[in-house]
């Protein structure tokens, strides 16, 4: 019998790098992204063109895209904060962006200094330059469920956001859970209101694992149709509202739960779990993973 | 609008102290117990009646039932693995025992070097002379979906075991998924073919975190209707088949899932945030729960 497939973005290269505090070079950062494809994953979040002032980990993400194979058949998104990083994208040959936004004014003041409609409104040229030059644009959607600041995020506040990223060409919108305090009943609500407008396939979940929802948020959007996931190798990526806790969920927890409920991944586990202790191993701490902690043990 | 009610079963000064390398001795489990209650919890498992030649841990479990009130409307069960264990907890004063049995004949004969069928013809005349005490019956089935030896388990060798606990006069029998490895998927299945013959309420949930999986297993209970469920404060317990990996789902895990899921515990996850803190102080390690992390931070 035949596995449903289920779609994964390994996001732990940027959004999880970014978010530990000992930057990897270039070489190990290409050598991550190299085993993952290896693992099996086929949509590899590469980097970030944005200043290394602010994040030092994204530094040189140019020169990460120039060792990679952009025409391997491997997507390998770079997230793209502005004008300045769409031109970096280009000159860099990247083929796949990712824009931004929040569901939460106060996140999207804290966090880029603007409204949620003065950051849609400058993307908006970003994205159609983008989409010009035939690069796919991915949408995320921050606060799905909860703010750090505002709390509780309503599925009316998230839905405008997601209808402007698809207006402006987002391929996807994958929607997170930036600080992960959701669980099941929000993430159905908030799936409910989105897919009265929108199709199972054009949403992601991404999922972080804060406070342990992550797992059961998965299996709640699988639930609703969600096929696609973003999840970061090992747990990479700290929860910078909650220094020390868990960010990202992690890749090996999100494939060993979706092969034992039936679904198809195409990751081989074991190599994941290889990768997430030898990015460790460099980033000289246990992994959040607890699959990675199992299968190690 | 009133809240429907989940019970929880803390076995962290039992199971999961067990577990730990660490003995803590008396003044300290008696502390930990009476954290427990403050914060809301009326079901402690307070030790085991077993060889401290073989669970340290557990030594001198009549002296912390001797500083417990007893009679104060708290539920204080003990583990009792035999006969002799029986007559410890009845010159102890214990009110509540828990029995055992597995789904896995592998694992039977690895864990207490007999068949199922053995250790339940053991258990009848120990659960006989307790319900004839007054006392009140709890069993335990382990390997629910899978055996460390064995692998898989289907459900068809659960039932029986389950059946034999409620016929030695069981109020309740609490299904653990000894290693982890269950998904929400199995946790159906297996619950299914329980609920063709016994009520939700006569049914636990004791779920391990051992591969990240046990608040999604939890939440698949909730779906079938199961409203009791075993959990250990922080997280305390490894694993034993999987050493340095995670043993119980924490206590404030679930509390905050049931919480967010609009249930009622009774449980001030602040307090057991609390608790959790101080006992993994007194471990000296960090606690598994990612609540207690994110709470923390």
């Amino acid at each position: 019998m035949s596995r449903e497939p289920v779609n994964l973005v390994e996001v732990g290269p940027r959004d999880g790098l970014q978010n530990e505090s000992r930057p990897l070079d270039v070489e190990r950062r290409v050598e991550l992204i190299h085993r993952l494809v290896d693992a099996g994953l086929t949509t590899v979040e590469a980097g970030s063109f944005v200043s290394p002032k602010w994040v030092p980990q994204m530094a040189d993400t140019d020169q990460v895209l120039d060792r990679l194979d952009l025409d391997a058949g491997i997507h390998y998104p770079v997230l793209v904060p502005n004008q300045k990083g769409l031109d970096a994208a280009l000159s860099a040959g990247a083929k796949d962006i990712a824009i931004f936004g929040a569901a939460s004014e106060s996140f999207s003041k804290k966090n880029i200094n603007c409204s949620i409609e003065e950051s849609l409104d400058r993307f908006r040229p970003v994205a159609e330059q983008a989409l010009g030059n035939g690069m796919r644009v991915r949408g995320y959607v921050s606060c799905l469920v909860a703010c750090p600041y505002e709390g509780r995020i309503e599925p009316n506040q998230v839905v405008p956001v997601v209808r402007a990223m698809f207006e402006m060409g987002c391929y996807e919108v994958s929607l997170g859970d930036t600080i992960g305090r959701g669980t099941p009943k929000q993430i159905h609500a908030v799936l409910d209101a989105l897919l009265s407008e929108f199709k199972p396939e054009q949403l992601a979940l991404h999922c972080h694992d804060t406070y342990g929802m992550a797992i059961a948020n998965i299996v709640a959007g699988l639930e609703k149709g969600i096929r696609t996931f973003d999840a970061s190798v090992g747990g990479a990526g700290g929860c910078p509202y909650a220094p020390g806790a868990s960010g990202n969920v992690a890749t090996e927890d999100v494939v060993y739960l979706l092969e034992s409920e039936g679904f198809e991944t195409g990751v081989d586990v074991e190599a994941l779990v290889e990768t997430g202790k030898w990015l460790f191993g460099e980033l000289d701490k246990m992994p959040p993973s607890k699959v990675n902690q199992a299968y190690q043990s």
